[in-house]
């Protein structure tokens, strides 16, 4: 019932807020026997931390996973598996001005209908802190994927107005992590960066599209009717902070298209034509694909095989370093300003946040499946 | 685990087959004393039932529920509420041929991969049939909800790349009925059902949107981190048959902004001056209110008392009145075309079921909204 | 949150009241593929039904069950698998003297303290007719067990005072069918149905306890450290009308045992010389199996592939066939008396019901083990 | 799925192994606003921590809570509450012995054949220690409860043969503390602990009973069918380690008893004529009362306002300090024996764990009425 957990297999539930000692994340249900690469993971973390480059909030966290139960021997052993991030560098003092301000498009006056209180130091638990949680987990979630042979990726697609017109096919995804938008073409890359800037420097913030990639996805995930695969990967990417859309596939591209142009029809493909054959699924040479993916590797609901790929809206950050007009608990018309450290665009730091979330649910998913027929 | 349930205090598991004798759904956490209002059950399935007009399928299933449990003297008991529609006119005939093939974006292949076997007549359990059974709760889920003065509507607001470019809140919502697209702008309704009638001619189908409003939502509902508002909302819609994507508030077209445009600042409002005083929440005649609302009366995750709206983008129905290749289970080429009776556009249908599943989310939330004070 | 569902992984959700039109029960969960033996089925249901003999209550209900999704052609389907019972011979008039009646050691009091109304009919949902849902479930569960080579079963093993003294392992289980009482202690048997009758004859009624067994079960089943085996299990028996306790090995008698007496010591045996071999778990012919077995199969809430036993009290029907005096909804002192048709002892006709429970239990544990492992 | 994770609405996981670093509890779903009595939560602790008395293993614990998340100026935010407990005096050296050896009733062997390795030191995840945590979330719990002026209480009723023959409702409760048994009944106390005293010296263990009892619990809680109150108490107290048993109210006494006798009669009693007015239900100074209370509290599953008792039976601790002989994980036969500091009887520690376990089933269901009707 209470909203801080997530999947049903493979479940975490996350905890802590901005500015207690530390935050963290209990995960019940990761398989035992699993060794757990701690340098995959900080690598993860090091992803979404903050402080990277002039793009992202100059807020130094060193964000370090601390293992505190069900590893054994460098194993996980399948009891929960609990890490924690110590919090730093939190500046409560920061924030006292803004105790009883109700700041425009956060979670202050929410939170203060839903709980009848709250922690206004840095957001508390509404603070994009939480997300650092989620990647640690989710690392750990793609350790168990790598296993299988299945990788999830994600890019920076759009910032603004300025987007790729490439698809994610076209990229080597490995090129993401070399700029510090994180966008894998390189020349539009460099415009969102001085977009981003220009928009840090006018104390302004602006939004983006992060795009997420699952290849090596098994046929069979997912469950019908209400657990579609889609449908958790939505409700995933929809959970993460400032997140406004998601779309699959076509996605709403797909309203325009008829049907004639939008079915992806099936086809024989012997594995050796394949770019990289090991990643083929299925036994023998001969495999069932489609010839087109505009279903973004999910019919019904469920994974047919083929690349899985979505895209997430994320609205302009509400902080801004300049002064806007609201009220307080009161209703007392207030000036309010952000200060000091803050992102003037979420995205780069967003690609981390949607890999992990990807990666959570396809691990809740793949041992799911494992539960679908009378002998396994 | 399994993912025929939606819910977690409103919980609704929908059961039954296409071709089956009977679909219904049992509604567990329906709360006692609700009088069940059998007319207005009755009228949403009619909504969404086929055959209501030449641009929806020919099938007729003059779908009546018929409560088997949870009721007494005309109220809900507190005990599962469980209804049954009973199938009727399912030529299981039709489907023979299909036996063995892979149509194109449908879940053929997939239930197979998953399950190993699976009922091919009309789908199976892939059926958009099932949603009749969410209609039914859905239903229910208004009755509940109608009980605290909450509203949910839905429209068609897009077929193919005709498109209604007025807000929500310019329609009279009503009259989204007076014609058979469902779409309350009445000159667009005319081209979209052209649109959607060239498109049958055609053999073709057609994608759109479907455009959901919630009013009268009190402020607090969503639980963070996970289960926010929105993310439930996305999860919802995302598992409607042929749903590609969701945004909610500014959606996607917010990414294009700067925060110091999208936000939404705060402002104490007088009741009296809204157009419906008495859908005002809050106590005394003073309310805290957003001047804008890009945020579609969700931040945080948690409802703020504003409208909540949302899109959702559904594909080109995969079922055409013409040829297509394809494979069989062999992987065979094979050729196959629909027959008799199919839709050609999926959204004028779909927004009951869109309304329904906005209902469960709400009326899940509302419930769980209860839990969060020491003393309640 | 609502409490009409059991199970994770092999998930049942029943539904129904004494006089409605029928009963019936959602299994989410079951696997694909399973062959669905409709005989086998029904011996379970007709093991629960009334009018077996003068020992249990003369209304007949013969129950049959009509499965309405998840089946095709024989086999499971990996969909809700669906079944109903329709009820019969319900004399709803019987009970208009009960309407605002709270019967002693009934539901009525609590139900009208729960809901604030209550289908007064039969007990409603309070009913042990529901029983015979699970009893349906649980022979479907039971068929998933026989897969994988698991056998469970139940006996009476004591009415009022009179107790067999006999441990389950000297009885051949299959005799327990072959007398009205339902235990495979011939001699025993008759003097509890003796004593049945006698108390019948009397307008009274009288407790007893049920034994369960479960053979065959592989070591490993059950979650540390809530969702240990035994305490699902105890749950599980619990949730039957009438259940007062639940003890598993040694029990309360272990309580007065000393840790050296108690203890199972490990030893290596020979499959070859077990009584039934095939039974046998682990490979090759050593296996590792306690020499005695006070632990009951469960050691640290996890099965250890020994046979697992416990015993299940209930107390005498609280329905009498002579006059009481209790209050009615307005605090009225006011006499009631029990008409008709009603048991003298629940236990001859709790064994189906135990044995149904056990295997809801442990077909839930064997598929929930399949997450365990990193790859499977 | 996985199973660390106990109740639905006030939901708490526990992490930790013994001899990890520190052990800890996440409560999803506590009520904001409550404050957090933290001495009180203390003294739960206390109660059982070891090395208390020569009655308890002399291992030195100094358990201490501390809190790492939900709580904000002392009060809960409605966010996870996070506690942790750090391990102390844990010599991991003592369990090198015991890597490989399958020892004769705990879970070693189990552990490995459900998870293929497992953590030896000091029993890990199926130790003990992992109670502590059950009984910082149990004291929140009952912070909770207390705000709702339910009481829960527990205390020893038995040891090996020694058993008080008196009623729960004989006692003042409150002396349950003021000696090192925690039995109420001084004199039997006395005989328990020169039983215990001598059971040690021999090197040996003995088992015992835990009475619990929840008084002021409204009437209402509990969900049929399948959570029904008694049968979640049920799960909870056979969660605990060592647990072999559980009845509630005449339990399996109740058995022999006729309906005649066992049934309990409703009454209309005045309130002032209770011993302790203020704890009564219902408006007004009548009150609906049972005469007798052999249904312990709980009919039909559902709390009925009179007090709830049950009883818990613990077998003797499996570690001896004698030689047993065994099996290792090659099936070779070995000697062990128990070192240094253990529990010669479980039950004077276990009180505070059965208190704990109460309280988390009754808040639970507490919040779970919320859900029950229409409005609220």
């Amino acid at each position: 019932m209470p909203g801080n957990s997530f999947g049903q297999a493979f479940r975490v539930t996350t905890f802590g807020e901005s500015h207690g000692e530390m935050i963290g994340v209990v995960i019940d249900g990761c398989p035992a026997g699993l060794v757990l690469d701690l340098d995959f993971i900080q690598t993860q973390l090091d992803k979404r931390k903050p402080g990277q480059s002039r793009l992202t909030t100059q807020r130094k966290e060193n964000d370090r996973a601390e293992f505190i139960s069900g590893v054994f021997e460098g194993k996980t052993t399948g009891t929960p598996l609990t890490a924690i991030i110590r919090n730093q560098d939190s500046r409560s003092k920061d924030y006292d001005h803004l105790k009883n301000v109700y700041r425009p498009s956060h979670a202050d006056f929410t939170y203060d209908q839903k709980y009848g209180h709250r922690d206004h130091r840095g957001g508390g638990r509404s603070s994009a802190r939480e997300t650092a949680a989620r990647v640690l987990a989710g690392a750990v979630a793609q350790l168990f994927l790598k296993a299988h042979q299945i990788e999830v990726a994600a890019y920076v697609s759009q910032v603004g107005a300025i987007a790729t017109n490439k698809n994610y096919s076209e990229f080597d995804l490995s090129s993401t992590w070399s700029n510090d938008v994180h966008c894998p073409d390189e020349s539009v890359a460099e415009k969102m960066a001085t977009c981003i800037d220009d928009v840090r420097k006018a104390g302004d913030t602006i939004g983006g599209v992060v795009t997420g990639v699952v290849k090596g996805c098994p046929a069979g995930l997912g469950e019908p009717v209400f657990d579609r695969l889609h449908a958790d990967l939505g409700k995933a990417m929809l959970s993460i902070n400032a997140a406004k859309g998601f779309e699959y596939g076509s996605g709403f591209s797909g309203v325009e298209m008829r049907g004639s142009q939008h079915n992806d029809r099936f086809e024989l493909r012997n594995k050796m034509d394949l770019a990289d054959p090991s990643s083929a699924r299925g036994k023998g040479d001969a495999l069932i694909a489609t010839a087109s993916n505009l279903s973004g590797g999910v019919q019904g609901g469920i994974s047919n095989g083929m690349d899985i790929y979505f895209r997430v809206a994320f609205k302009p950050v509400a902080t801004l370093l300049r002064k806007q007009v609201t009220v307080n608990q009161k209703g007392e018309s207030v000036e309010v300003a952000g200060r000091g450290r803050h992102d003037p665009c979420v995205v780069p730091r967003a690609v981390a946040i949607v890999e992990a979330m990807a990666a959570l649910v396809i691990a809740d998913h793949l041992l799911r499946q494992r539960l679908v027929s009378v002998k396994s």
